[in-house]
């Protein structure tokens, strides 16, 4: 059976005006190539409902898998959801399970739900949410659309939970431990606990928030009893609560 | 007026595959937002005819130029020159003008002239070419079309000859300095020369030969006795001849 094909699309102005070089296009032609589907096409269109719906309806036609980046976020710019939606001609609003998601996420950080950050609740309906380990606010996957974040952490996140199921792999189950210091000081507790659970998958996501770095440490694998075993102890390593 | 508008089209498997990470369609979208060009779009598609005919057409229809990297090399799986001529229904075959460019400068360096290299003479006709001041076999515009290496020292060199043609500016004579030294031991010399000649681009591209780095310094601008000048000076600094 030959492969499934896939393509890509990259959402963004910032990409086309030279201002910002994408970096999720050679993340995904990797990840791709190392689970068996072939990457056939890319394009980058700009913040325009028209390129985007046209790219989008072209692109789903013609391929097995569409990954989608950028656009997702809480401004004005963000309409890829909206764009998805119409290419679909499916009804779109806030959701109330990515509502939710996003609520328990601000809630635990002391952070106000502003009608900004509830746009990114708004997903067609019939779509599967796609988990957002690093900032919460889900993708989606509508048929053999995938939309996910343009901030490659976070892109690469989605990639790493979604790609295991579409390729037949056992669903996976993930747990986040969110550390309050940089990549650096945790890489060696981090690479014993790569060695001690082989099976697991264990990416480690940096981010910077009020000018301090932290980390959040995403644990993967088929048997949840063993991923939380291992959160559990990257948890006591560091003293910090698993979530 | 509204500024013109461009897309990108990026041809190669290497880079759908993962193998090689694009670095000319960053390039290019900084450089047309200087020259106040719109990129719009840009494309990957592997080394598949069908796929190279169907994007060259479809955003030649589309846009005000279409810039293409990639696919004009020696080997078999180099089809861009062919895919263009296809899109345009032009014939294409050997063309004198870029066999004697290639024959030149391998004359010039005792590299013997090959069936393969022959290939990069293959020129559809009507096209224009681009002149190659790194390693001479060209690329060409026909039309609103600019077929370029895929390389990324190449890609730039041709981006920096083509652009000033486009943009309505006076017509750019260039000249290259070879040098068999790498960039970091002249980078003095070539800084006072661009304090030295304001007017003047003087643009650097390293390259490696028989595992021997090497330089080329092409000099531009719209003055050919202020282009000769520079150039003689360089030459005289590093004790080589101007080409």
């Amino acid at each position: 059976m030959p492969n499934p094909t896939a393509a890509m699309l990259v959402i963004g102005d910032e990409i086309l005006s030279g201002r910002t070089r994408d970096a999720n296009m050679h993340h995904l032609a990797g990840e791709l190539s190392r689970v068996g589907i072939d990457l056939k096409e890319a394009r980058v269109v700009s913040d325009d409902p028209d390129a985007i719906v046209g790219a989008v309806n072209a692109l789903r036609g013609a391929f097995g898998h569409v990954f989608t980046s950028g656009g997702i976020g809480p401004t004005h710019d963000d309409i890829t959801a909206d764009c998805i939606a119409a290419a679909f001609d499916a009804h779109i609003d806030v959701r109330a399970d990515a509502r939710t998601i996003l609520q328990t996420h601000y809630d635990a950080r002391g952070i106000e739900m502003n009608e900004a950050r509830l746009r990114m609740a708004r997903i067609p309906d019939g779509a599967v949410l796609i988990d957002n380990p690093v900032s919460a606010a889900p993708g989606f996957s509508i048929e053999n659309v995938h939309v996910m974040a343009g901030v490659p952490s976070i892109f690469q996140a989605m990639v790493a939970g979604l790609l295991p199921t579409l390729t037949g792999g056992a669903p996976l189950i993930s747990q986040t431990i969110r550390l309050n210091r940089p990549e650096g000081e945790i890489a060696a507790p981090l690479k014993r606990l790569a060695q001690a659970f082989p099976d697991l998958s264990i990416g480690s996501y940096p981010f910077t928030i009020g000018g301090h770095f932290g980390t959040n440490i995403v644990f993967r694998g088929s048997d949840a009893a063993m991923v939380a075993d291992a959160a559990a102890q990257l948890a006591d390593i560091c003293g910090v609560a698993p979530e």
